[in-house]
């Protein structure tokens, strides 16, 4: 009866692993054998989740919440939503169009599927998140990844898309802040790339899950922009709550009802210990706790940014969020692979490759998360100046 | 800037919506009206999820479990899945065959993710699950409903699949136990039903979801059949763990590296606290709730079977699993959809249209679920019986 089974289909065949699994499977050993790893390739905060969403986690979990919610969340969560975008954003998101997913993973599988058919394309920046590609592949559709670097912004423009539109194009996807660059769109470059979409009958996906965890004032959501943007949003990263898996998804009036179908037929719902838990997330006290957090982002991004300047790596674009820096080295190395593999082997500092977010010219760059604390974000400085002594010798 | 979004994909704007789901909203409205209406639409369980996961869940939250897991899922409860296989079916699994998904939907996608290329086919039992075909043409390839009815026994057989294959034909998903007939498949049917799919080049992928919840002897799963057969199942049913959504999928050792893959693109991975908590659903204190409540859903089916068949409704096939009956009802009335309204409205008695589940005959079924306690049961077989006196006066 044993023989073995070849036919894997063609869109998952594909996709490639990351290289920071390699990496990070190396950096593991390394541990065992007594090393102190620096990890900076991690996309994940190193907090925990804040107190009060954990304590509502857990008494929504005595209290018996354990059974399906409706399928596109909780409706007192998708009103704390909306209210979100008012106080914060000055925006007026009627909860209607909130729908709650099972992480922004989830949210993207809903935004690409309701807007992209087979065989169409969607516009990405290049370098950008490494699974939006594979989400629009796995959905048959084709990612065509624009080369940002040469712009002075360093962002996907609207002469990009104006540019770059073809008859089958659908769709183009940006995030703000981005990653791996930390750039971030202000209100009137997202109402430029709408707009650039809407003359050719396509429709603008932005991904905001990084929001919250920006070090410039007033940075925008697409809320504020148009109803027609379909807008992707997260609990994981400035809330704090990654491993729950819990995101939500704004869309336009005219996809609410066929949104909620797709959702009741490909999730069911979302975790609802999560969502109970996520009703704390928006209250002052858990607020306070995230605010400090972001402040805390912030002054790890104003040591890292000079600091990696000065070492010769040039930063794409402004990094105003997130907490990446993505940087050019090829001053400094002839392969972003190799300088990844002897910061690991050598000085025991992990990072993350160009290749694993572009491929334009994936051996120029490295990426830096600084999701540990500051006293290892110096350790990793001295680590590379170290490196940067030793090769100079 | 407001002008109505007019391009939904196509693959989202072929779903049709639940019938259910207009049904559970009058039901609501009934009750807000003080009227006891009877819930036997409900595909869950009326059992909370057990004390010991549910304790293990907070302990989880309580230890700072708040961080992503690694994509295939916490590698204990891995091996714990591995460990159910052996000592519940005696079939070895390892543990790198299984990936924790987010709930069985989660699983569904990958396995058709992981066979099916746009433009395939993939065969279907008709009746059956309905969201499969949604999940199936979200990914661009279109589902064959087979009608079951005219086959003694009310199963998916290697006869179906042998004439209906066809070139782009590459799996037929199977459910065992069946929603919404309840039918199980023996050891010797699951292999025949792979045989049939090999000889063509395809692959059999199992739904396994209701397993468990089985009232004759020995249940097989397709794990003790042969390793290239595709299994999915869920923490969800037997389990009672519906709202934390966690499942789990069984692959081929070929395809562990790109399931892999997949998983990190698409899910990240499954609920952290979900995994956590579901440690301890194997564990002898939780198995003597699940066999309890097993043997409650059992006392059901024997209490209902027989009454409704007295009632005129002739069950498809034999019920052995899951907390469906499955039901003619062209003796009792002209449209099983009226049935359900005139029920619903007159008797405040909730049942599912055939409509939700198959296109052979949708207007001669109607499925009810025993997911409520037996005095309920008991009310609405009386409350049928009213409505049987009243329509022959």
């Amino acid at each position: 009866m044993r023989q073995d089974l070849k036919n894997i289909s063609a869109r998952v065949s594909s996709i490639a692993p990351f290289h920071v699994m390699r990496l990070l499977e190396r950096a593991k050993q390394l541990e065992s054998q007594g090393h102190q790893v620096i990890h900076m390739e991690v996309g994940e905060p190193d907090f925990q989740t804040p107190a009060p969403i954990v304590d509502a986690g857990i008494a929504a979990l005595k209290g018996g919440q354990t059974f399906y919610t409706p399928a596109p969340g909780l409706p007192e969560l998708r009103q704390q939503i909306a209210a979100f975008y008012l106080e914060r954003y000055q925006a007026t998101v009627v909860p209607e169009r909130i729908f709650v997913t099972p992480g922004a993973s989830g949210a993207l599988l809903l935004a690409l599927s309701l807007t992209m058919d087979a065989g169409q394309e969607v516009l990405l920046p290049d370098p950008g998140y490494p699974c939006n590609k594979h989400f629009i592949e796995l959905l048959s559709g084709s990612a065509r990844a624009i080369s940002i670097a040469n712009h002075p912004k360093k962002k996907l423009m609207p002469e990009h898309i104006r540019s770059h539109w073809r008859n089958n194009t659908c769709a183009a996807l940006v995030a703000s802040p981005a990653n791996p660059t930390g750039t971030t769109y202000s209100v009137q470059e997202i109402t430029d790339l709408h707009l650039a979409c809407r003359e050719n009958g396509g429709v603008l996906l932005l991904d905001e899950i990084y929001h919250g965890l920006d070090y410039e004032d007033n940075i925008s959501s697409a809320c504020q922009v148009s109803d027609d943007i379909i807008v992707v949003n997260s609990f994981s990263k400035y809330f704090g709550m990654t491993g729950w898996r819990l995101g939500w998804l704004v869309v336009p009036e005219t996809l609410c009802e066929m949104t909620n179908r797709l959702m009741q037929n490909i999730f069911i719902a979302a975790s609802t210990p999560a969502q109970y838990a996520a009703l704390s997330a928006f209250q002052p006290d858990t607020i306070k706790v995230l605010e400090q957090r972001r402040r805390c982002f912030q002054q790890r991004r104003d040591y890292l940014l000079p600091q990696i300047t000065e070492l010769g790596f040039k930063p794409l674009g402004t990094p105003s969020g997130a907490f990446y820096l993505y940087a050019d080295c090829s001053d400094l190395a002839d392969n972003s692979y190799s300088l990844c593999e002897t910061l690991l082997e050598k000085y025991h500092l992990a990072i993350t490759p160009g290749a694993d977010f572009e491929t334009t010219s994936p051996e120029k760059f490295v990426r830096f998360a600084y999701t540990t604390d500051m006293d290892k974000l110096k350790i990793a400085v001295e680590r590379i100046r170290q490196w940067k002594r030793d090769t100079s010798e």
